[in-house]
């Protein structure tokens, strides 16, 4: 079980530093955490978005530590454990469980149940769709041009499906809520595949403007690091020697668990 | 785009054949089903379940008829359509739609934040583990001996991970909810797997009570059709020939959107 995993620098950065000093003593939750890690960022902004008090642990979870294990059984961050130590794995399942368990403060979903699975069906699109390519493009190697040309215009599709949906600047006007939650980390890393893979958010209409206001969302400001230090941890990707689920789950084609 | 799909029966048997015409008349709610999908009896059960009135209709999902591709963007059953013909679609968002909107008529999701975060858990797992494995068994050919094998371990260790967790005789105890929902279409078809594919319910500890109790619950035995239609209609798959989007996805290892 235990692999060495992706080198990467050990600690959050950039304006993520402060958030993470802030929230060192123990508190009645805990986010077990990667600093570079976009489920984890989900269920970091969550917490910010309605300033519920948390302790940040930040985790290799790489490393499989036994200790890590028992609260989360896949390795996997984020997670978060309750007072009594339970635990609730999976990015949008933390995220729901905060909304359940603090409803009033700032709400993430909307009242109505109509557009609250409206949230629901475009969260899902997310994740089957925009986060699998993003992953697909990130690995595409430049000697593979078919391939990467494939996920380029596969990411692309995903996203113009949903940004069409955008009300804006949030999904569902000036409310940010959840399906703005589930897809702000991509927001915040989509340089990286403009950077090196041909992306361009132009070729996107309207995943300019969402992703500006998402990136410049405060509770997503705060909870993002160094653009160098998630080039440097990508690199695993950028070169294709993913360690990682998600790597091997966008290597094989399958949607991450 | 169009294609003939599987050829079967084109109307419910069994004891579903009273249910559905005694949702023959206009309703506030629509759905628009396959007798045949686990995932449409996902939804039918959820509104049994909670006694909501509700039109039924029969539709056959794989000719892509541009009336159903209108309101099932993917041309998926289930859907379910409001008064104003506004679409909900897939399976487990309409149950989460019909238990926003109908709350207090037989809740299906717990109260207590916790124990939502534990269903949505076992759902996930449902989703992502059970019903892929499932699939995978059901298409691995005799031929294919070696398939059929890593097939079978895998549901059976699939089924074994979320059978720790039931209190039964329903997951949760003496309350059915969500959790029983999504499986129980699964307990319904697995008699197809033991007569074709060497699935064997005491191979899991606990399934077989499990799959006993949800067998025999009143919404979901109201919703079920004659072995021998399930059977007729999964020849597609036993002889792996599928058209179907999940006959694809199981192939191609991807999970089902
Ligand atoms: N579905 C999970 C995915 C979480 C995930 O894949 N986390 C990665 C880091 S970004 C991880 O912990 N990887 C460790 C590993 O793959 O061994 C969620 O939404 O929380
Ligand atoms: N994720 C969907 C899956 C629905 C689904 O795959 N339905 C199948 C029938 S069981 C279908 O409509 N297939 C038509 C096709 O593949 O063309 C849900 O949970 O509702």
């Amino acid at each position: 079980m235990a692999t060495t995993g992706p080198k990467y620098h050990p600690v959050a950065t950039g304006a993520a530093t402060e958030t993470v000093q802030q929230h060192q003593e123990p508190e009645d939750l805990t986010l077990w955490a990667g600093w570079f890690c976009p489920f984890t960022q989900r269920a970091w902004i969550a917490l910010e978005e309605k300033s519920i008090p948390y302790k940040y642990i930040e985790v290799n979870p790489y490393l499989k530590d036994p200790g890590f294990l028992a609260i989360s059984p896949k390795g996997l961050v984020p997670t978060l454990t309750l007072p009594d130590g339970r635990p609730v794995n999976d990015s949008l399942i933390i995220c729901e469980y905060l909304e359940d368990a603090h409803p009033s403060s700032s709400p993430l979903l909307p009242k109505d149940p109509y557009e609250r699975a409206q949230a629901r069906t475009w969260i899902k699109h997310i994740n089957e769709a925009v986060v699998p390519a993003f992953f697909r493009l990130l690995q595409a190697q430049p000697s593979e041009q078919d391939k990467q040309a494939k996920a380029l215009a596969e990411l692309n599709e995903a996203l113009r499906t949903v940004c069409q949906k955008v009300k804006g600047p949030y999904f569902f006007g000036e409310e940010f809520g959840l399906v703005d939650v589930a897809i702000a980390p991509w927001a915040v890393r989509d340089f990286i595949v403009q950077e090196y893979r041909g992306f361009r958010r132009d070729d996107v209409p309207g995943w300019g403007s969402w992703a500006e206001a998402l990136e410049s969302r405060g509770s997503v400001a705060r909870t993002t690091s160094e653009k160098e230090r998630y080039v440097e941890f990508n690199q695993t990707f950028l070169k294709n020697e993913g360690h990682s689920m998600v790597g091997k789950a966008a290597r094989s084609g399958r949607a991450i668990e």
